[in-house]
């Protein structure tokens, strides 16, 4: 790492006009949840639970308390300062504040922002900026593009592990039990809890899996993602259980030919709106279009959304090193749901494709 | 439920001079993560990821989004509204918004904030208030005594479990990967990631397992909870691996003496530094006082760590339905760690245990 991302980070804080920016959970800082401190892991490799940072012009502080002595010492970035609170982190940070400082007003609560507005100094001027770290997180370097790609490996051999357990007569939280079971006997946890969502289930935005039983003639779409040194997967299939109706496996087929217009689509340069276009045509042109009730993607990495988004709406263009889901789907109220999901890296003239299991429609027993 | 905790918390409110309060989490409104939504839980039942309530003397509004609509329609307290936002749930919110307004400014974002300032009917006040559910949450009713029990005895099969299999020639992840994988066998996550921290590790306060294998002679701290439908469990036990030395022989039943000072001292009407006090004057009179650097214990609950709080420095007495921890420790850098954790129920004259393990020093393989 040794600096690089403090470097941009400070150079794009220097932009916004600030002397310093606070990175950093100011929601819970001394207990923030695992998902709360992407930021703080991005910029100093930190994966404890009590981190703050200050960067700026001339400033690198990393504040962490007691408990984190040796993991600072091992996993910060050595162009950091190093501070041991005496006591509770946000005190320590509110010492080091001078002259304009920016922080995320999404990631501050209104208690924490009035504690440190009391206790700075009164030159301090505090300013409300918001993802600037997110905005860099974006681009992926090559170390990061191989953590994903070695997270989308974990999911891969789990789809492999339950498809050759068999689907029929499993419930759908036992099969999303034996895919998480799998993820962690290979050192990973779920990136996020895993959907499986049989026959009528399929077309329901709910996420839990439930105790209904997979039968013959089921679709079964099976949503899941592994998260391995903290960078995510995301990956979706969908199975046929025997032997499935030919509407079914017809909508099957559009799905699977709107996907790769989705990923035929993916370049550096296309917006996320064009991106999730070129999909939903092909969904629309079917007489399918308001079958489609979702974007076609999203960004991951540290977390399992991230920005750039894909979808009708998305301002966003897509950059060489993004990492996103190309995810379209088609919801038959009361029947079936189908989403084929693959997640790609961004390059200048394409994709590379990090999800390996097979599209055809696989049947499963 | 049927409005009881509802009412209660209208009440509260009221008595702050409150026309309204806002429940649930303002922070990642449509978004939160399990432990953001503790408090709407506990008023309205509901276990999804996006839910607010407002609470007032005329009204009990739920606010959820088209992904919960089903969920909403089983799960929620059927004296609240149930409002399915079209598209975003703070804005459907706002709009019900009147009078004076109570907000909980530590799980609300000061973006959020904003939004709500800039659209709610300009007669509408918004005022921060700091945890007027918790308050409540403290006392916990026969059936949440009942789901923390059920927790609590999944832990306690674990811990059977991994003591089955022998310590010896296993790593600390290993070994928390074991116990882990029986919650999980057992319908149950682990309510915060399993502490295993053997030989010197245990004097040390860092919270993660490590590669390092269990030999003779270790004393093994193991600290780990189940969560079943929601309500956490917590239990400390240190065992030794083969033959221990005379120091730490010693050391243990020192602090299992202080552990039972602690439970002795837990009733209805006691002070949390009192409770402190009584475990803490044990080991102090042993010489060791500067080797127990933490707080007696804390409130569980929908929460691994919630109010009341057991420490010097608390200010919180101990009421009847409360659910504690006791876990007095002794740690010496270098060396090991000993620490010994029950789960109690307050009663007005005393206590019930809810954890099972034996706290005789066990001797495992």
């Amino acid at each position: 790492m040794s600096g690089e991302r403090a470097d941009k980070l400070a150079a794009l804080a220097a932009e916004e006009g600030l002397d310093q920016l606070i990175v950093g959970d100011l929601v819970r800082p001394g207990d923030s949840g695992p998902d709360a401190i992407a930021n703080i892991r991005w910029l100093t490799g930190f994966t404890g639970t009590s981190g703050l940072a200050l960067v700026g012009k001339d400033v690198r502080d990393f504040i962490t308390d007691f408990r984190y002595t040796e993991r600072a010492e091992r996993e910060v970035d050595p162009t950091f300062e190093r501070v041991i609170a005496v006591q509770r982190i946000v005190p320590e940070l509110v010492s080091r504040l001078r002259g304009k400082v920016g922080y995320d007003d999404a990631l501050t609560s209104v208690a924490s922002l009035r504690r440190i507005e009391q206790s700075a100094d009164p030159s301090v001027e505090l300013v409300a900026v918001t993802g600037l770290p997110e905005r860099l997180r974006r681009t992926k370097d090559e170390g990061e593009q191989e953590a994903i790609a070695a997270a989308a490996r974990v999911a891969d051999r789990a789809y492999e592990f339950v498809i050759e357990q068999g689907f029929r007569g499993r419930t759908e939280r036992e099969l999303a039990r034996l895919a998480e079971g799998k993820m962690r006997e290979l050192g990973a946890e779920p990136s996020f809890p895993t959907i499986v969502a049989s026959g009528p289930n399929g077309a329901l935005p709910h996420a839990e899996p439930s105790d209904r039983v997979v039968e013959d003639g089921d679709l079964v779409v099976f949503d899941m993602g592994a998260k391995l040194e903290g960078y995510c997967s995301d990956c979706t299939r969908t199975f046929a259980v025997g032997k499935i109706s030919a509407e079914a496996r017809e909508a099957y087929e559009l799905v699977r030919t709107a996907q790769q217009a989705g990923l035929d689509a993916i370049r550096a340069g296309v917006g996320g709106a064009e991106a999730d276009e070129a999909a939903r045509k092909v969904i629309r042109d079917a007489g399918m279009g308001d079958r489609f009730g979702h974007g076609l993607g999203h960004g991951v990495g540290l977390e399992v959304h991230e920005a750039p988004r894909l979808g009708q709406k998305s301002e966003d263009t897509l950059e060489a090193g993004n990492v996103v889901s190309v995810e379209p789907g088609v919801y038959i109220p009361g029947e079936f749901g189908i989403r084929i999901e693959d997640l790609v890296v961004v390059t200048e003239d394409g994709h590379r494709n990090l999800s390996g299991v097979p599209k055809e429609l696989t049947v499963v027993e």
